[in-house]
């Protein structure tokens, strides 16, 4: 999403951590959910995956201002038996409260075999893929969705219904990089579309519809109207059952009613999310999943190309070796995105200075 | 996938099934074995996906006789866990074992809230919605997923690696029908491109290749050729993740060792499936979650049709709707279908004979 960057237009994570983290105190967020905020965003930055990274915190502030966003709130449980959770994340950040309920959710499956964990009364939280990643971590497959304020219409319709629900699944592997699919259920992200208005480019058909029904190439239409499920009426199906399990199962506002953190200033989100753990060793042992693991994975390795020179690359692969290219460079910075960060600090008295890979923070 | 019928070209399910049943005793299936089967081909029938109907049952017959499909064999538990099961089929028709697995499956569920039953060793096992549907009669979401034999290959390659792996996802509700997501991760289903090569039609570019990696519009090609992934890299991601879960983790052939019911002579298929049921009253009280699902039903139903007349359907809807047409008037069944079905039962000295909604059997 990222135009290429200078090296001087780089930071490093660690200073980019710090300058979310005083903006969020500077709120009145308590430290360990400014961390935890802090840490989701800057690796969304690494992971080239700029659409859910420092560009949401000035709303993230702005509805923590509001009482929207409540981040002293602790996620309580609701309902439980031996391999499922409920909790009302009581409208905290949503990634403290996904990051809350995996954990919960992999210590139950390694008890029981599978757990799954539900949210309510939730916020955005970022990037679905990290929750799965953390049940790799315990040497668990990690299943997640979300809903997500509506913006899809059913087929043959133009009436948003559903959110561009994200669905991933992440699983342990031995070699460098975990499997992660991490995929919205739209034809594309809403990122792609604001990227092509940045850059003054057109949008295929098959991306958008403006919000009176027209399919439309011009991504300011695409912006302000309707995102088109992908794989037609099989993504908006998939994103129906990803909203059945996320929302309608957990209490939380179910398509149209679920709350939108850009224009819902009146109310909380209210979102819903729904974790999955399943213990590996439940099954089979470890060393044997692994091994079976990688005998795929090299047959995708091995795939023959289609043009010389290309290859196949696994579920998540890019976005890994995207984060290791960050980690060694820094983030890539630009002056644009920079500047709306610096002026929350500038408001806040706070003097968050950008430098070649660091920040000093007074 | 089927033309219109003539009403004097329908067969009851009642007589198609004993049709099928006739024919799976006289290869030496056991009674509920042969039932079993016969139910499932039937139900593809009713629901208008004859691509998983009677047209399988000559290969079906062709397996057990020559040793490959083994109908005696009674699916075994191989490790278990409070939550899971994983199965080993024993090479017995999938659509047994597939059953047996999801009556666990929701039994499990409703002692701890959530369960995973994993199966190796398995055969085609047909429609996976037929299972999802399963979990619902116990008012559970059930969610299926199969690997297969390899037909997909990763982007920008042109090497077979995954099947077109199905995932169904089934909800119960208050209303006429349950919610159904049943779905191929190919653009298509292989069924549609036969049917194209039946018609004499071309193909749209983007459903598959020619085995050489060529986009092709020649559905002869397609069908000895690659079938594409939904949705790009996506589809394949999606396909890759339920792999793990189906085949990986249950320690049946992974990728491109799958086995083929249709090209495999000399071994068995050794094919996985996962079944997953989530118990709703775990989360929240079922009249709660139905009356839920049901403010999400009709906003899909009251979404704006782009054309006076259409309308937005709900995931399974059409399929149950032809299900129903087809109870009351017979299952389209013409001459050509027919045949193969006829002379299987002659060449094993069964007299099976269609007639208007009623089959004879000798």
């Amino acid at each position: 999403m990222v135009s290429p960057a200078k090296t001087d237009e780089r930071m490093s994570p660690e200073s980019l951590a710090a300058a979310c983290v005083s903006v969020l105190r500077g709120v009145g967020c308590p430290d360990t959910v400014s961390r935890t905020v802090a840490d989701h965003l800057v690796m969304a930055e690494l992971r080239g995956q700029a659409s859910h990274g420092i560009t949401r915190l000035p709303t993230y502030v702005a509805r923590v201002k509001s009482g929207l966003i409540c981040p002293e709130a602790v996620p309580r449980v609701v309902s439980e038996s031996p391999s499922t959770v409920l909790l009302d994340a009581g409208s905290t950040f949503g990634h403290v409260a996904g990051k809350q309920a995996m954990e919960l959710c992999v210590s139950r499956a390694s008890a029981t075999g599978v757990a799954a964990v539900g949210v309510r009364n939730s916020t955005h939280f970022g990037l679905a893929g990290v929750y799965a990643l953390q049940a790799t971590e315990q040497k668990a497959i990690g299943i997640v969705c979300s809903n997500a304020a509506a913006r899809m219409p059913p087929a043959k319709t133009r009436t948003a219904v559903l959110g561009t629900n994200p669905l991933a699944i992440a699983v342990p592997t031995r070699s460098k990089y975990p499997i992660l699919l991490d995929m919205a259920t739209s034809a594309v992200a809403l990122g792609r579309i604001l990227e092509a208005q940045r850059l003054g480019a057109s949008i295929p058909i098959g991306w958008a519809l403006s919000h009176d029904g027209r399919p439309t190439v011009d991504p300011a239409e695409a912006a302000k109207g309707l995102l088109l499920p992908m794989a037609g009426p099989k993504g908006f199906g998939l994103a129906f059952a990803l909203e059945v399990l996320a929302a309608v199962l957990t209490g939380a506002s179910v398509g149209q009613n679920a709350g939108s953190m850009y224009q819902s200033w009146d109310r909380t989100e209210d979102l819903g999310h729904m974790f999955i753990a399943v213990s590996i060793e439940a099954f089979i042992p470890l060393e044997t999943f692994l091994e079976r693991l990688e005998d795929l994975s090299t047959q995708v390795a091995r795939a023959q190309p289609l043009e010389p020179g290309e290859r196949a690359y696994l579920p998540g692969e890019l976005e890994f070796m995207k984060e290791e290219e960050n980690r060694r460079l820094g983030i890539p910075m630009s002056d644009e995105r920079w500047a709306p960060i610096a002026q929350l600090g500038e408001v806040m008295g706070l003097s968050l200075r950008r430098r070649a890979a660091s920040v000093a923070v007074s």
